[in-house]
């Protein structure tokens, strides 16, 4: 009889809910109002041999590195960051080594580790969801292979600062830390440039935030020239698909695009947050795209919440289910004529359900 | 100091020489003219928030099952089928076991087989790269975890029969057997309807080759629903992107698109193969897209007819490293108005390097 490796068969299903998403989609952190036009332009006039042709992914990691200011050897383009995730854990993790990560936090992070038999390693962040520097540094072990971080994480928005990072990086030498950057356009942080003197360090970059193009699937990895040549042995040469490869480019050109975005994010992060300070809702200040809050006092509550705002065509995500969240939703932010609607709503359902069950910010 | 997994560390690297690639690309086995007006039509009426939207596979996957007559729970729709063999590499193969393949073959196999850690298991193809069903079955052993199959196989485009492969299945129960069926609609044979009597089959189609769609990324990987299910939870829930699905049910809809153009491949198989019979190169009788033939006796006279057809306006690709392909190369069929600048060129060439050395067909 055939059977998967142990380590699949105990592996946690992933099923985000994708299915019937209709209304203002404020619930996968994606940008709301899409791509540069640019991008579609280019999209548009691909040709028949574009599609035709297996993708050439080398002059765009070059075009890549150029943007980054690293060389081409520091960098492998991917699949989305999910991908990056796979190759570092399959790269670095022999069955039984360790593998740490901070929750709560993004779920494929933990899907991968134990796909590659590692042990995983769970450290709670603190109050308010502060970086545990020094939990961290307490598990660590011999057998640490591979640290994952988001930062800014996802779903709590806040950030670990450069020192605790690096102190995390320096003290586990022979483990890969994985720095997830995924919303680093919203916050401006960046530990990129320690790469040179931190050749365990591993930075991650999405084009499915701020750039708009989660549909595109397109990611970056970037680190130590040596470490990412192993890297690079175990991802298919094809990995990143033909459209993407063309349309990046002129994404990183159309930066003005970009800032304009962020600049509205940033505004619609503080109508936001004002609202839940004035409706008492418990929230925690975030450095990405979206709020973490604490809308009703269990996961019924938090699902009620969800339902009322999606009746209203806002859809948000619970994040019941995590770690710490309990009762509490995640928001994506977007431009003003979005975070209109939002508040709209928001007002509406705090109205009806009577929120208040969170303290306030203190 | 940080390292990769020792299976990593000896990982070979696979370069596919897609740098410049100017001229008639008669050197991956690509549609040459690519996918159907349709598809284009399709990825032209993309819109931003198409792009912006996490990639949504389900829908699609019900689509896919439909065309093929089995259900969505027996197949997963894989980031080219790449991505198919690497999850079957991480789902079955613990380190130490042993995967098997037959070689020469496509280069992935090992790739990803190696990169678990397994064991691999190299046999050679018999003569004329005939199927070698006896050497394979002597070769399985307890410990056997992974069979990789490509039918028709590449880059020699000859066959193994279902009775053989099934054969194959059956005395190794507890091995999952993969039969890549890349080449699938220039053959015509599938092992599919065999999945459900046979639980450790394992099918994969792609839309790279005769759909013309290889720089959208977009593979099938169909088998028994309960180790599908497995399966499933390594792949990232986005490993495909959106255009690649929103344009596949288009592809599939088009069906005289690919019946004409396997037609045309097929005529010109026949007009190619006569060349190399009155010419005295001897090629191996191809079901699929692309023809083999030993136009040379080494590894530097194949090099130097790549490159006399280079300069012609045609690439094809050098073969000649692949176990028993000593002096080979290999060449991709198209449409007439192809086939026509294809023969045009090989005739100048063999008059110009006086290609005699290879015995003629017997």
């Amino acid at each position: 009889m055939l059977s998967p490796r142990s380590a699949i068969r105990t592996l946690p299903a992933y099923h985000p809910p994708l299915a019937g998403r209709s209304g203002l989609r404020l619930d996968f952190n994606e940008n709301t109002v899409g791509c540069s036009p640019r991008v579609l332009e280019r999209l548009r006039g691909l040709t028949p041999e574009d599609l035709a042709r297996y993708p050439e992914r080398a002059p765009i990691e070059e075009e890549v590195a150029d943007f980054l200011g690293i060389f081409p050897q520091e960098l492998l383009l991917t699949n989305g960051v999910d991908e990056a995730i796979h190759l570092l854990c399959q790269t670095y993790l022999e069955a039984g080594d360790e593998a740490l990560i901070v929750v709560p936090t993004y779920s494929m992070y933990r899907i991968y580790m134990m796909a590659a038999g590692a042990k995983l390693i769970s450290v709670a962040a603190g109050k308010d969801f502060r970086f545990p520097v020094d939990d961290i540094l307490t598990c660590l072990s011999p057998r640490t292979r591979l640290i994952a971080v988001a930062n800014p994480n996802n779903p709590t928005g806040t950030v670990a600062s450069s020192a605790d990072l690096l102190r995390i990086a320096r003290s586990a030498p022979a483990a890969a830390v994985l720095v997830d950057e995924a919303y680093f356009e919203f916050c401006g942080e960046t530990l990129l440039p320690e790469r040179g003197n931190t050749p365990n360090l591993f930075v991650a970059r999405t084009f499915s935030k701020a750039y708009g193009m989660a549909g595109l699937r397109i990611g970056v990895l970037a680190g130590d020239a040596d470490q990412m040549r192993a890297v690079r042995l175990v991802s298919s040469p094809y990995n990143v698909n033909a459209v993407a490869l063309a349309c990046l480019p002129i994404a990183l050109a159309d930066q003005a695009y970009i800032a304009c975005y962020v600049s509205e994010v940033r505004k619609a992060r503080g109508r936001l947050e004002r609202v839940f300070q004035s409706a008492g809702i418990r929230f925690w200040p975030s450095q990405a795209n979206f709020v973490l809050a604490r809308v009703a006092s269990d996961k019924l509550g938090a699902a009620s919440f969800v339902e009322h705002m999606r009746r209203r065509g806002i859809l948000v995500r619970d994040r019941s289910a995590d770690p710490g969240c309990e009762g509490c939703v995640r928001i994506t932010l977007g431009p003003s004529e979005h975070t209109d609607r939002l508040l709209g709503a928001l007002q509406e359902t705090i109205a009806e359900l009577g929120v208040t069950q969170g303290a306030s910010r203190s």
